[in-house]
């Protein structure tokens, strides 16, 4: 017969109540959750973050840097905490930074923004659908700003729509300032929603707020064509002489195996022709306190080469859907906000600041791996650093 | 100019490399760095988990449970830490599992694990390439020997081939055991591959470890069809007046919701057919020191549901790439050590059980999440349990 | 050594000249081409369709009808031509036209129309990619006026905008009239493309008029998306007691298909969740004289099926990127023009009225097929009237 | 209210038949049908091909050539007919071929053949479904007599499993000799899953003989991955100095452009990295009575070119679902055989020779545009050939 957690789901957040659920921890399973316990806070920051607090995970962080970021927000020199607990990775990581570095820095350029919320409409038969898609387009402000009455920071941009049989989807993409926005997205569309319903929608059958067109907490391709939060670019033009003195290797023969990743990719059906885009969204974003489900989503990518006229190697990283925050969710909680401030993007207006810093840092893990690919390298590695991976 | 991290990727861990790179950052940004300096265990547990290591991220963790899991591996009752800082999340699975629990319990499945390396040969032709692959084949047992002689547990199960004009992949699946296993396959198939080469390989061009076919820290197609770690289905019946008590709602409104689900994510090419499996994973993995990057991987999957003939709601999720390890990598850190063993999940022996554990729970939230889109409760739980996501 | 065919690509079109090139593979392979010589027109007509014409294959044509389409620009009966040398084809279109024909006929709607040239601009970086995105959305007239300086009928809609890297894709979305427009859209788009680059496009490194983003002659992700050709949708509701006179089975028998086809579509990874839209497309695309290659982007679609709440079947197919003309290309020459007239299709402004007869027709192909193999009827009437298939 | 069409799909075949049918549509549409009605062969031939046979299209067919083929089966020079009525296509194929013979020819090989039925059998939950699994690798000899038992070309290769929830698909993979071979497969797979049916499966719920898991008439990633059809490799080395004289370009603008073109087929979402495989496709499948649908799987494909050390630029394709057949279906009829016997490709044992010529001309036909459009002579060649097209 079930045993339930102590004060389950309540709403109020305790020292002791935490220590309630360990203790019911401890009855049923005889053990002793000290490290768990080891907190440095007081649970009242918690409210909004967490239901049924008992503890936390302890992840460790390394630094890497200094990463020189050239972008339109970001600018000079930072130092970026990486949580992770995968030997290798820091290391890698700040091999490629350092490379950067000599090479004068990586251009880094948010190329687009917004973030969705995809509500279907239903009804009876494709005319009517039809009919709804051009009411949507000439209604477009007042839809607007019933949406955008919902939320201070929030702007509606564009409504897209696609279609197939008596469906229809409407794609809000707003604008979010530095919030990542999907639960902000989610109340401004539902309002919009309910007062499009409201005027009477001939031929309405079914309405729902979410069917998989946004996509949240997964890659879909149309996020890859059409931007999910953040798209970034980083791009690099490395010398040949630093190529072979901190790579080991030249812009040829990484040039030749990004072909070939290249093949691997389309033919796999990879959603991602790079190599590990995702090791460094998954340890920034643990460490600020991003939504790490959004890895699913942000992981997707392309990666583009280029040897020069003077044979040096043009290198680019592309993130379509990159989700981050500076402002809300876990960016306020305590070490999520130091790791934020290490890099001078804590709260409001830094946004567009940590997705350069972000993409940044992809890029010097790809140029990284790739090369110990290439100089046969990565065994020996994983081998050095890596001991604890079986 | 840049300044250096002060022992940049030294292999040594102490508590005073640790204070000197966050005093480096202190003088740096004028940063105290507190709460990432609480943790609570010695620095020497970290070699071949990070570099640079500065302090920890604390992530809250919320427990969820009873879960009712009937596996092969995983039986009886559960309880589940879920690292998060996104509100909601916690209460929903809890939700989800308290409905699975008055329907009996879930039926959780592994179907299938293999771990993958897929080095890329190009020869000059594909004439070679066809060749080659036949000696492969013939010569499988030898090539076995070689890779297993690197590793205590892992087995060579089969090599798939693909090609494409001179290129052949081959994709080696192992049998890791109860380690995640990307770093003893890489091993493995280094050596079975260096071996082959030594043998003289009419016609080779070009080798390289990795070109996209594994696909390590991205999703594929390929991983979807053909399994990466391990491949896990967990379902359930739910009585329709279940369905209705707890979940607001009828299975015929689940199920009409899926149709179109379903319509929405073959339109937009999404990877997985479901809400948020994301979710679950992320949360799981940072509790207890999977590697997180494979979210990107592991949140691809399928959902599956049926009226039954007597009204009620049979619903399964299918998680074709799920990588997860009850050793090796960080599960073996205090608190993510702590976490495993609060579902008796820590060590070799385990790796299949927390397997069932982590669908089971991925269910879970599949059925909470729908139907709260479906009942409109979906913006109103938000409303309530996360006030901090804008 | 090379013989070379006469008159190798010499663009006059003389019975002789056929006549030659006949004789000369007479004379190379002893082989009479007896039928192929058997045209019943003159070579006179050929410029623009055919270079070495030497004569006409003959594909048997079967009609099929009545189908009772209630389109926009499609009503009433029509009788439908369908060119193909597989046995059971015309059969089951016709078994499907007449459900569809008891049941009050089928709802066919043209709901998008576009067909695009997808230039690339290749940049110094990102950065410039982006502020030429920005230039072009200000000079949308200026670029309209210039593409449309040369057709009479082709009209710029939009131009969406894809990027990558240092890359930007511009999608430019032609109405085209009656026409297909593949070549219409590409002349106009070169014009405007070659003007831009004459206002000093900043930072501008490389010009291409394609490179994969339209996609001619292949699927995309992003066709069945964003529309190419016209987007069609024809559906139907089948009385409950009709699907089980005419096809022999149950509307909740041909939902459950439909739902395990959903799942096998979406898991194979295919570009249609349907059976085979392939065979009606391929087989009025011969007949009408339509570009055949273009069955490979027709080819995708989804089908959406429902049972209603009076226990009837809902069923609908949507063709995103349906290719199909009345005027230019193959439609003017005898056969094709004979098979247009048939359904009364030929000549200016027929174009959406083709497109809506050609989804009614694919509609009735897909009942027929997935009733037959619910009915475990496909494998007899393949034996029946497929005696020539092994 | 509905005429019907004469002699509604009885089957005999008569030239009285075919003309009462042109009456009925006569009388309808008045209408002569002259040219369809000018066929030269006798409707007797028919039986298999088609049902309510009024008449043939008449697809001009022009001659490209000589292709230098260095097959394994097709070894020489070819002439290939080419059905089509898009001015262009066969003066861009045979600048191709000319390229190539220059260049000392095309070598081209079959690297894998299969043809597939997945019948998918449902259980009451996933355990049930794995050990039907086990079963059928046990099991595997008996289940190949079954199949074979009802064919006497075909052979059972292996059985591939997909498994998702409580469904477990089973690809049948057949070697089908000369034959496309779809209906001898669905008959064979027919057999065998009847057989397994009958030893009492335990926790069967459903069984379906399709459900989108072959791909039939459809393209699917499954399929590029694991062969539908023939999977074909063609490739050559073009000299520097023949790209300059022939193409008008250089192998490395050549290549950059295939830089872009895999970029942006990787973006989009296409199936296929290349130009327009499917014109070569759809021309050579009308001309030699192949089952046109099936374009819609054989246009996937990959495209992969290197600079040689030496400036040379290997190039190739591969066509991974090429479904031909040189026996059965439409092969046999008149125009259709002459075109087969022009290539020496009529009959049994020569189904290989037919895939290698294949995939030498799309070969052909790559360069060919790809050239084109980096010599930005594409505009022009249309101007000059394509008068019909706007």
């Amino acid at each position: 017969m079930a045993q339930n957690i102590p004060h389950d789901r309540q709403n109020d957040y305790t020292l002791a109540q935490a220590q309630a659920r360990r203790a019911f921890i401890h009855q049923l399973r005889h053990l002793e959750l000290n490290h768990l316990a080891a907190f440095s806070f007081s649970p009242e920051v918690l409210p909004g973050n967490i239901e049924n607090f008992i503890g936390v995970a302890q992840v460790p962080i390394g630094l890497a840097g200094p990463l020189w970021v050239r972008g339109q927000a970001a600018q000079g020199e930072f130092f970026v905490p990486l949580a992770t607990t995968e030997g290798t990775l820091v290391a890698s990581y700040s091999r490629g930074m350092k490379l950067c570095h000599q090479a004068g820095g990586i251009m880094s350029t948010v190329i687009d923004e917004a973030m969705q919320r995809a509500p279907l409409f239903v009804f009876e038969n494709a005319r009517y659908a039809q009919d709804f898609g051009e009411w949507v387009s000439t209604h477009f402000e007042a839809i607007k700003a019933q949406a955008e009455s919902t939320t201070q920071t929030g702007k509606l941009k564009n409504i897209e729509q696609y279609a197939a049989g008596k469906m229809r989807w409407l794609r809000f993409n707003f604008q979010t300032g530095d919030a990542a926005g999907q639960n902000m997205v989610t109340k401004a569309t539902h309002k919009a929603c309910f007062w499009m319903i409201a005027q009477g929608l001939q031929g309405l059958e079914h309405f729902t707020l979410a069917a998989n067109f946004d996509t949240d907490k997964k890659h879909s391709h149309l996020n890859t064509l059409q931007t999910r939060g953040k798209r970034v670019v980083a791009e690099i033009t490395l010398p040949a002489e630093l190529v072979q003195s901190v790579l080991h290797t030249r812009p040829e023969a990484l040039h030749y195996q990004r072909q070939l990743s290249n093949a691997g990719a389309f033919l796999s059906g990879s959603v991602n022709n790079g190599s590990h885009f995702a090791n460094a969204l998954a340890a920034i974003f643990i460490a600020t306190g991003q939504d790490v489900a959004n890895v699913a989503e942000s992981s997707a990518g392309l990666v583009h080469g280029e040897i020069t006229s003077r044979g040096d190697y043009y290198f680019s990283v592309t993130i379509p859907s990159l989700i981050v925050a500076t402002y809300g969710g876990g960016t306020g909680l305590p070490t999520q906000r130091e790791c934020l401030e290490i890099m001078d993007c804590y709260g409001p207006g830094k946004a567009l600041k940590l997705a350069e810093i972000v993409a940044a840092t992809v890029l010097c893990g790809e140029l990284s791996l790739s090369a110990a690919i290439v100089a046969n390298e990565w065994v020996a590695s994983h081998e050095q650093y890596g001991r604890n991976r079986p």
